[in-house]
């Protein structure tokens, strides 16, 4: 498969380090999302006579790959989907998919229309430590889950200049709140029925449209409340620590499993112990995702849920901003 | 201060414990809430001789005693600290202080025509890992208070029959949620603007009316989000572990501050460090309000707080019901 850059926002060094584990897939092009776009993975993790170009839908249309990876500034990350779609790539791109339901609906159109797949950059997926929270629940070990509380929690540090407004940075809810919508999910294998968010910015005035705080309440499709909470509150300074501090918690009937120590080790407790799990081996979602395509399996995260997690976050963005539970 | 014991149920042993600290206390006389009250603690934490009444009204009337121990069934917790309000009593008492906002309403007249004052047994207050946390808060350690999160998990364990319905029970907001609404007041020195509820019972179909987990969304009145889980799912059998697991994380515009292993242990983060704070020492409840009545100052937890504690469990149990925000 040819492996086409749009991009070098966000997490594009998932794709440049899955490429690595990645046989079928050759990198032949890239594209600049804008002038400001450094592009400085070319000559690093990439050749230095990777082709480069300024017009993303020129590159489409010259190099016609077979798959498109797309990490641009968010509000445009549905354009250039879109246009990928068109041009018949499938699509490994950042999340959300979306920062307006309008556009997701478009999205989804231009990829029906093309038959083709989306997997969205929830990274947390792939994680040792939800992986193995995942094949603990689907081993029965805590029967059925009924209740989740789950945090995402970064430092606010330096932010790009899209971030100060809603109307580019698309809200905390689908950049990073959207992470635990989906591992929950993944993890309890179940979907959502409403959700009521609250989130603002308290303390980083110069980027006033990034809330740097909220919480979400969901209730389960299968009954049992979710409780999530995420900030860009943690300390950063010369004291090192980890980026982020990830925990989920999910309790069933029969027992609870959580993650430790900023997701580093899982713990279950049962009536009978409590124990730390070994880990389940990280994945990588784009190496996962190429190997998925040249297999003609199920990756680790469909295009479904890729839409349906941008779905939810966008829908609680909703909540957050009319004070109301949203259907989901 | 005389003393008189209405009820021997639930925190009762708060009292009991407290006394040993309280030389100004006498206890007189106690009072069975009902047929089935096993009075369990006469002739072991109290005199074999202590004077028990079947009748409480009667023995306010006959003993007089200045300071009343009201630990009944919860739905029966307003009457009774009613009729001790009217007995011109200082009452601490189990928490929530009325299972209905219209019998709050009336207690909180009684109490106000006697000129008394009222504590509920909101024992997190006195524990260390909450002390600890309000005072590095109040010493500025983490800036403004902008967020909380916080859990009781408990086991179900065994539960008595009037657990069964919400008319006797009264809900698990009103029982365990209005210990974090507390202590997340009484850390942050803020009170709560809205409040958004789930909570359901998934797995305890002998106590339908009692809500095995839920989660509450609250905003701060200083702006920012709060949530909080509960649940009654803590695993309990062979492998012994403290009975409850209560967490607490703030951030600050500052720093982090947060309970570590079910708040044995607090845990500031900031810029430049990681500490364990020295635990600041417990306090019980009971010693401290009677402490405070001997030398007219404030109590831990005033009239105002108990009051208000109470109301909003109850009005986050109405948003429980109505699947809407609720003001407060």
């Amino acid at each position: 498969m040819k492996l086409a850059i749009i991009g070098s926002y966000g997490h594009l060094p998932v794709v440049l380090e899955g490429l690595k584990q990645a046989p079928d897939v050759q990198l032949v092009a890239a594209a600049r999302w804008g002038q400001d776009d450094s592009m400085g993975f070319v000559g690093t993790a990439a050749p230095a006579d990777l082709p480069v170009h300024d017009d993303y839908r020129a590159m489409l249309d010259e190099v016609r790959p077979d798959l498109a990876a797309v990490f641009v500034p968010f509000y445009r990350l549905a354009e250039a989907a879109m246009a990928a779609a068109e041009s018949g790539c499938q699509i490994f791109m950042e999340k959300p998919l979306a920062t307006t339901l309008e556009d997701l609906a478009r999205l989804r159109a231009a990829v029906d229309r093309a038959g083709v797949q989306v997997a969205a950059c929830l990274t947390c997926r792939g994680d040792a430590a939800f992986r193995t929270i995942r094949q603990a629940v689907l081993a029965g070990r805590i029967g059925r889950c009924i209740y989740a509380a789950a945090q995402k929690s970064y430092p606010f540090n330096v932010r790009d200049e899209f971030y100060r407004t809603r109307q580019t940075y698309g809200g905390t809810i689908s950049w990073i709140g959207i992470h635990a919508i989906d591992y929950i999910h993944y993890c309890t294998g179940q979907d959502y029925r409403r959700v009521a968010a609250i989130a603002s910015n308290q303390a980083h005035p110069s980027r006033p449209g990034m809330e740097d705080q909220g919480g979400l309440l969901l209730e389960l499709s299968g009954g049992g409340a979710v409780v999530i909470n995420f900030d860009y509150l943690r300390p950063w300074g010369k004291h090192k620590r980890p980026w982020g501090d990830d925990r989920l918690r999910i309790a069933g009937t029969e027992g609870i499993i959580e993650t430790k120590d900023s997701a580093s080790a899982v713990e279950l407790m049962t009536p009978d112990a409590t124990e730390t799990l070994p880990l389940a081996p990280a994945v990588n979602i784009f190496a996962d995702f190429a190997a998925a395509l040249a297999g003609g399996t199920q990756p680790l995260l469909t295009t479904e849920e890729s839409f349906r997690a941008t779905e939810i976050a966008l829908k609680a963005r909703q909540a957050q901003d009319s004070g109301r539970f949203v259907e989901l």
